[in-house]
């Protein structure tokens, strides 16, 4: 095996991408049907936003090796759809024994995780700070800011993404949607079908 | 298996350390014997440094399990040893096939690289630039700057370390020295030892 070469990237904050990447994605509001729970408010952000991109990632990623590492930095419009605040599709690794790094680097976001039994956790980041998401953790980003959401993150080459895992539940089991003060609360999402014990097993086992 | 909870950890640029941290180590001059070229000049160093802290790292290390990652953060002091600049003490990862990522958060540093058969590779970190250090390359890092070099940094959670393959080459096969006019260059140590081919294949069949 030839040996490979270092590699260097620039995280651009003010850009919010990863100079030197080697793939990027873009989202669009139309991307993200069936992500909100209003769906008037929803038609009308379609509308709105047209083919603005509301969220886009920039990866560097050397290989899909086993025990190689992809690094890249996502970046969030602010805004809400109704009274809930624009979010990624999210996923949980489809080798679900990979765990996942962000790193804030602008703005202000919500890790929202979710275990595949339904337990929920939210954690906080702003600039400079880490949020470990461990193995099995189904994961999303929530710019709850009034500023674009930047976050740089690291993740094993061979964990994959599985996205299907949060329609087929009907969602995450909590919505962050705006607490009428200027801050967000977690609130039950009320289409969410808790997932079987099978399923579960299943998933943990992986 | 128990489900793990998220970490959260925060990156104090300023202090050079990762607040939420569960692992440190420091080295002092002491510490570091043998990896300057002038030897007076580190004797003198020794004594004028004392017990004062060169470098140190805290990390966030949440298993030690294939798939797993771990982060952290460095801070080296600047400073020279005669004409070197003050660096670590460097590794190969004991599981030579994982990567590692360094990222600038303050001051200016040089990612010194060497490959098992002796190549040389040097690549500048500043703030918010990203170094991918790819499988089998050897790794140290030097503070070029006027200020603290700290950079955050993450790797695989079952990467290892193996500092002796430096040592046992009389050293890595650069040295970064001052150029005179307040920059930096790479020159040859003179103490160098090339591995043998036979090492050198051992190591890339890890």
């Amino acid at each position: 095996m030839p040996i490979r070469e270092p590699g260097i990237c620039v995280v651009d904050v003010e850009k919010g991408e990863l100079r030197g990447a080697s793939n990027r994605y873009t989202k669009t509001m139309a991307d993200l049907a069936g992500l909100y729970e209003d769906e008037a408010a929803y038609k009308a952000a379609l509308a709105k936003l047209d083919d603005k991109v509301v969220y886009e990632v920039t990866d560097f990623k050397p290989s899909a090796d086993a025990g190689d590492m992809i690094i890249g930095v996502t970046r969030m419009i602010p805004g809400k759809v109704g009274n809930e605040y624009f979010l990624t599709r999210g996923h949980i690794h489809a080798n679900a024994n990979r765990p996942e790094m962000y790193y804030g680097e602008a703005g202000h976001g919500i890790m929202l995780l979710e275990s595949p039994a339904g337990e929920i956790r939210t954690v906080e980041i702003g600039p400079r700070s880490m949020c470990y998401v461990p193995p099995y953790w189904i994961h999303r980003s929530v710019n709850v800011g009034t500023t674009e959401l930047v976050m740089t993150f690291a993740y094993p080459a061979d964990s994959g993404q599985d996205y299907d895992i949060i329609a087929k539940a009907g969602g995450m089991r909590s919505r962050i949607v705006d607490d009428g003060k200027g801050g967000w609360k977690a609130v039950d999402n009320a289409g969410y079908r808790f997932r079987s014990r099978e399923l579960v097993e299943s998933i943990m086992a992986k």
